[in-house]
């Protein structure tokens, strides 16, 4: 190893290097948060909503998730911040995380983004208070995934100026949809529209759905979707129409306009390229989950290594020293690359949420493509951080013991609220196959967004020879690479360079196979479009998982590079490598099958490994310190007790009676 | 692949394998237990433990938990009927099972082990009857893994003829005590038993904690330990003695007696080895967990495969056929090798329910060698079950989608509930490290059964020469790897006696490693025996994995020799390749790096297994169907309503509407 051993840290310039450009904006919700905007266990659900829903509006708007809205509106036009804010809240409490994030981000954002200046200056307002408070209509029970294919229909009546709104059988009623069963007075409905019997595809409407009273409004069917794992303040339902009448002007019609007679028009004339340029607008909701999966990991984190560092699990023989479950190789191999690709995807989410920032955070245009890479990599990013957040939680709540399945000790609640974000905001499988699609066309697949594999318009002839696009630094990275000398027996597995050219050969190598493979499908059996696609779909999307690695990586090595302060950089340093190594050892199969590493090699990774998670033992709690969670919001039991320092006393008081 | 490919498989017949010996026990849960028994959602806390203690006294007694009581106080004599009667439990409701479990397994099950006859007459009919609900009142909040350390204190006092029940400290209360929050009448509580001034070591007494009215007794506090991830209708609670006094008559004096005097006497001198023989007798909990564990799994592959089968996810270019969520190969990679590792542990654990029953049926005395032989084998299958529950558990959760995340459709129970299986009944690292123990030093290590790594006693010198022990069907496995060609690369990836090589070399490699590894560091750091466990704490781990690994495809393989319809057996036959595969998949890098497989093998096995999947996909639904669960048991809104079904219909009527 060539670094430094890390030294002491000065935990504020670590706090610094982590909380990055909106530090102010994680700062005003440490400090106005407080002990009341916590979960409650023990509540019914009932309370849970109330509870939740009246918590709302008290949430800061200007550097909350409301932060995204145009600052006419009274908001701050800060895209970036909105995303930070859900980061923030999603360590206080998830269901208000997933409340605002609904009533914000998706009904709020689906309003200011599809809507025109009438939706706007009607509407805006009294969404960013809370007055209205609001439903995002989209996913229906007979459709998850496939969202252009929605069965909900809107069909425009030209003599009465009016759309008729209708579900035209069960599996076509919108369900999971958050703040429908108790809350909502008004939705964002998604569904088919149908003009002069045409169809011209999905569009979305604001439809009031309750009166002031709350009851729901003629045609309209408000169902509950009743208990789930998790988000207990939620109020997930169920929405039904039954040829309800919408006001034309009631089309959010910026990528689409009906005109008094019937006309329909557009300024994106396929069908399918305006939906996914439509759905695009909604990328935010996407990096909002995927970076509040990750603080929900990062609170799990925190109070498992906190317990870890007082808790004792044995009697030990060496009588000098105290054995903590920290200290035992097990559980630091558990604990700590959990860590180490935590701080990852730290660096690769703030990377993306200033690169949204910068694509959709001025007035001007967005520019197409790197709208499409954006969305790749907030697919990609979501996906990997919310199932790197259901893995890391449940092994935190395991390292705590049976302490770990009271709720007083919030991992049950962490664990269980965090889950359905592996699945919701899009399936994290379909997204990793819309990473892969976009890495084997180039992003040219104008259909791609939401695509499964059998869409006839997806070919294999599409697939391109592929280049890898960097991320951020690519001049350092491309350095680091070029410096690593030709014989890899003579690198060190520490070497950045050769780390980052393994993650880098690996996709590359990946994707290749998979063009080649389909190309051949495609020639072999040109009759069965699915099957082209389906016999090579875990060999694709192990190829987005390896594009998504290299872009953590890349995004790591990037964020190191930024980091002035000498101890910081080199405790960063270390992580990095802690990171890099967990990846390459958990796919050395591929790697020794592909002849990138011999088996000496191999096995002299895990040997590194191990000395890592020794070396990077003391600095366990500066790691999860550097968080910077307030203790009020971790509010663990464990944590307040401290029952390994008990223990010690205790130790000392048997000691004295057996004496 | 040589065996020919599975055909039309009678039901019946299937059943039939998996039901086993106990086929009775299970058929008479199928029947009794109807819709009443069920979970209910969105109760709260206290309505829950309300509804399962109410229906805890109308479970069969002697087909349920308690036919392992003696025929003469109500049970059956039937260890292993007890067990299988808490796996189909399981499929009812997790809550009643850990209730029942606790009532007439641990409490009960302690009663009848480690008390002598005047205490079976005078309480056991009662404990049968559920007169006398019981707590199991062994860990403490400062102490979950190492029983051995007990802080509680019992203290005899020859002059009242009494001993003296003392909690010193805050960490020595007991924590997690199933049914001590509500119902428990008495706990048998161990505690460090102290006469004369001497310690003998932990046992335990029958101690009443509550009057008839359910008030707690003089000296006891009784908590609550809240709210939990799950198993909402067990009251654990916490319970703390202020100097109780309890009557000399009430240790439970199986294993060492106290006389009036106050002089102690034992069967058993050490003290260790006798606390260890205690907890030997509770070896059924860890079983029962395990069986449980897995019940729950088929429970959840039986939910996500069903619907699987009616749920499509696109719209597919193929016009000539509906494409199913299980057609895709990401949903089978996820589905159908936690399906074949499901049925892999049930034969694993139908022969160890076998042995004990065996071990502990008759009235004779125990075979010490194959007591611990039989308590490593519960440890090791307790975790890889409990462990593939958890994962497989949240892959069907996750295969369902945003369904999959509603109370109703049962996955969310399913999870929450076994989630602390990880962990209770000995947590899973900790049991793998006495596996471990057990096989590096031939089950001679006495003070082994719980111990952490440090104790001085177990040192590395103790460790021997190994050989593999076999398990069931010894002779058939020797038959099976002789007839295995020399050379590896003509023998089929699906030739059993190959596979069986497989797993047998990796077991034997990863021990005599971890053998000399142990050596080398006794010799190099002998004044720092935590850190000779601790530097290989990862290896040794691995290596009693492998070991539970090889275990469990014996138990497979004996199983398809047993197994006379040729249907059922060519199909099993087919499952067992796809377990075999995919554990060799999942080591493929430890199997490249130890030169066990070629590159070329080694991608060989992918594809394999993806032939495999495509094989067995037409067979989903009869491999859950095998599992025999009642409809009425299942319970999941998304299989009564087939949204498949309705979507299909759907289509047809949205297709004559756009016509």
């Amino acid at each position: 190893m060539t670094s430094p051993a890390p030294g002491t840290v000065d935990l504020a310039r670590l706090q610094e290097v982590l909380d990055g450009p909106w530090a102010e904006v994680r700062n005003a919700h440490r400090k106005h948060l407080d002990a009341r905007f916590l979960p409650v266990y023990g509540e019914t659900g009932d309370q849970a909503r109330e509870r939740v829903t009246g918590l709302l509006t008290e949430l800061p708007v200007e550097l909350g998730i409301g932060a995204a809205f145009p600052t006419e509106y009274g908001g701050a036009s800060d895209v970036g911040g909105s995303i930070i804010a859900s980061e923030m809240l999603a360590q206080v409490d998830l269901s208000l995380m997933v409340k605002a994030g609904v009533q914000w981000g998706l009904f709020g954002g689906a309003v200011a983004a599809l809507g025109t200046r009438r939706h706007h200056d009607a509407y805006l307002r009294d969404i960013i208070s809370g007055q209205i408070l609001g439903c995002f209509a989209m996913t229906e029970t007979g459709h998850g995934s496939d969202v252009q294919q929605l069965r909900t229909t809107c069909t425009y009546d030209p003599r009465t100026q009016t759309f008729d709104l209708h579900t035209p059988h069960e599996a076509a009623r919108k369900d999971y949809i958050g703040n429908a069963a108790r809350d909502g007075r008004m939705a964002v409905v998604f569904a088919q529209l149908i003009s002069g019997g045409e169809r011209h595809g999905v569009h979305a409407w604001l439809v009031p759905i309750r009166d002031e009273q709350g009851n729901p409004l003629p045609g309209v069917t408000i169902g509950d979707s009743g208990p789930k794992a998790g988000l207990h303040g939620v109020d997930n339902g169920r929405l039904s129409f039954d040829h309800v009448s919408v006001p034309r002007e009631m089309l959010l019609d910026r990528y689409g306009q009906v005109a008094a007679d019937g006309t329909y028009s557009s300024p994106i004339e396929n069908d399918s390229r305006r939906f996914f340029t439509m759905l695009g607008t909604l990328v935010r909701g996407r990096i909002s989950v995927g970076g509040a999966a990750s603080a929900a990991a990062k609170s799990a984190l925190t109070i498992a290594v906190r317990y870890g560092d007082t808790r004792r699990q044995f009697t030990t023989p060496d009588a000098d020293r105290e054995v903590l479950l920290n200290d035992y190789l097990a559980h630091q191999r558990k604990l700590l690359p959990a860590l180490a690709t935590t701080y990852a995807l730290h660096f690769a989410q703030a990377e993306l949420v200033a690169a949204l920032h910068e694509v959709q955070g001025g007035d001007g245009p967005v520019d197409e493509h790197r709208q499409r890479e954006l969305e790749s990599r907030a697919a990609g990013l979501k996906a990997a951080q919310t199932w790197h957040a259901s893995r890391t939680i449940q092994t935190c709540r395991e390292a705590c013991g049976g302490a770990g399945y009271l709720s007083e000790n919030r991992l049950p609640g962490l664990r269980a609220d965090t889950d359905v974000f592996t699945t919701f905001e899009g399936d994290n499988t379909v997204l990793l196959q819309l990473v892969a699609k976009g890495l084997l066309t180039g992003y040219r697949d104008e259909f791609g967004s939401l695509d499964g594999w059998g869409r006839a318009s997806f070919v294999a002839e599409q697939v391109r020879e592929m280049v890898l696009e960097r991320t951020a630094a690519r001049s350092l990275i491309q350095q680091l690479i070029s410096a690593v000398p030709g014989r890899d027996e003579e690198v060190a597995v520490t070497d950045r360079g050769w780390q980052l050219t393994i993650f880098e050969d690996r996709e590359k190598h990946l994707l290749e196979g998979a063009i080649r493979r389909l190309r051949n499908g495609a020639t072999s059996k040109q009759d069965r479009p699915f099957d082209i696609f389906n016999d090579v779909q875990d060999h694709v999307l192990t190829a987005a998982a390896a594009h998504i690695d290299r872009v953590t990586l890349e995004a790591f090595v990037a964020a190191i590079e930024e980091t002035a302060d000498p101890a910081v950089r080199a405790l960063l340093s270390r992580v990095c490598d802690l990171y890099a190594l967990s990846v390459i050892e958990a796919h050395k199969g591929w790697l020794l099958e592909h002849g990138r590493l011999t088996p000496a090699r191999s096995k002299a990774i895990t040997a590194v490994v191990n000395g890592l998670l020794k070396e990077l033992r003391p600095q366990m709690r500066t790691l999860v310190d550097g968080f910077a969670i307030p203790d009020v919001w971790l509010d663990a039991a464990i944590l307040r007790e401290e029952p390994g320092r008990q223990d010690a006393m205790a130790a000392h008081d048997s000691a004295a009676t057996s004496a």
